[in-house]
């Protein structure tokens, strides 16, 4: 079964590079860009109505990663100012796929990511479908 | 009323500075000290027979911390084995007070804690006694 | 000698939790404030025209943190909005006194800080004046 | 060009999952197996004499993580003991490419993690050349 319901979506989040998100070699530390993609998600979702706490208390699920696919082109440094933007998005009864930028400004990509999001109910801990809200809610806006 | 009890103990736990640890300046970051301090007390716990799981199922209750005062000394860089001691500790019923260095190597002081760990139901999240068997194990070994 | 200049600011900077913050007590971990204190400062420099990279690279410092000491009242949550404040400032020579607070929403505090920052060299790592620069830039405001 | 000289190696790490690691769905965050395996990476170097320090002060190079794939099959929780190995190592002259396995005590994997990894000159920030002391070190043990 694959994933239906293609769709390029344009949502963009921004974040900025602190100390704690380099390293010794000056750089952002590899797991950091995981982070800044996690949130970019997260605040996604919130603006189509379900926060991380929404899902969990009134729809009983949780998104959790399956498999994350990362590919560093240019590191960040501190100061810089990352735009973040959800590319694609396909969307399966039990998970997601996502793909994610991290642009340096306004253009520049420095970091690609590919996400699988499974649901999990928050109750039993095991896989769940993906509330038919949800799924509507991201099939109209994009 | 103040805190019963007094002790010193001996416990002993090594952490080795990853690059996980280190930012921008070369340094450890500022809140990684608090981290492996944690780390300290929990094998320490553990090493009583409590660990972190033990004491969330079996005796209801988690600690947290309620008060930290750092003192950052001479900084830790990459590769560093850092020596971790609690060098000091009183009891109430429902809470800890807890002195903590990190050295360098074996004698080389370079980042001094002191905090205070309130016992919390799991249940409830209200503070809670300690319980008993903590409290007399704690006592035995010091 | 003793801090001098007292002043009373007012710089306010948002963040949000996100699961990255939180353990699996459900409460954000506790260095996590730490962080978050840090992002505030960093952007109240920012405001004065001294990013990070600015104190770096023009004006060849950087400031450690010398000394923390927290005070943990009430544990935040995940999607919580957090206001961070400065609430008090004194300046020495080579060092910064600071007082901040972190609030749920605009008013209930649940985490206070107090730090000690000083002012090192990038070139040799040793203490160093604070340029005057910052410290006028830092007294105009106030 | 395709990665040459296969090997199959057997270093082993143990890790342990304290507070800091999990989040609020009380399993694991995602990003901390890429840490758990960062780490698992850095002592293989390090048995082999090439300490993180070592790299960069003598051979002028350091290692960036170019490319991560990252499979989550089952989540670890608190207090768990996770085995780290290293599972499959390819090199090229100015990259490695790694598989490594995180084992829920000796035997159940739970999280899998392919890399390749990019040999930076310190001195530049470029891609260099593996020092071939590091390429037959990597060889001679395999």
């Amino acid at each position: 079964m694959t994933y239906q319901n293609d769709s390029i979506i344009k949502m963009k989040h921004t974040e900025r590079v602190y100390y704690e998100h380099t390293d010794s070699t000056e750089f952002v530390y590899h797991t950091n860009y995981l982070k800044f993609m996690e949130r970019a998600r997260t605040e996604w979702l919130d603006s189509l109505g379900f926060s991380q706490g929404t899902l969990k208390q009134k729809h009983n699920i949780f998104f959790v990663v399956k498999t994350a696919s990362i590919n560093y082109i240019k590191p960040a440094k501190l100061d810089d100012i990352l735009s973040l933007t959800i590319r694609e998005l396909k969307m399966r009864r039990a998970s997601l796929k996502i793909k994610q930028d991290i642009a340096l400004g306004e253009n520049q990509i420095i970091c690609q990511g590919e996400f699988i999001l499974a649901c999990v109910s928050s109750v039993s801990s095991i896989p769940a479908r993906i509330p038919s809200q949800i799924l509507s809610a991201i099939s109209d806006v994009n």
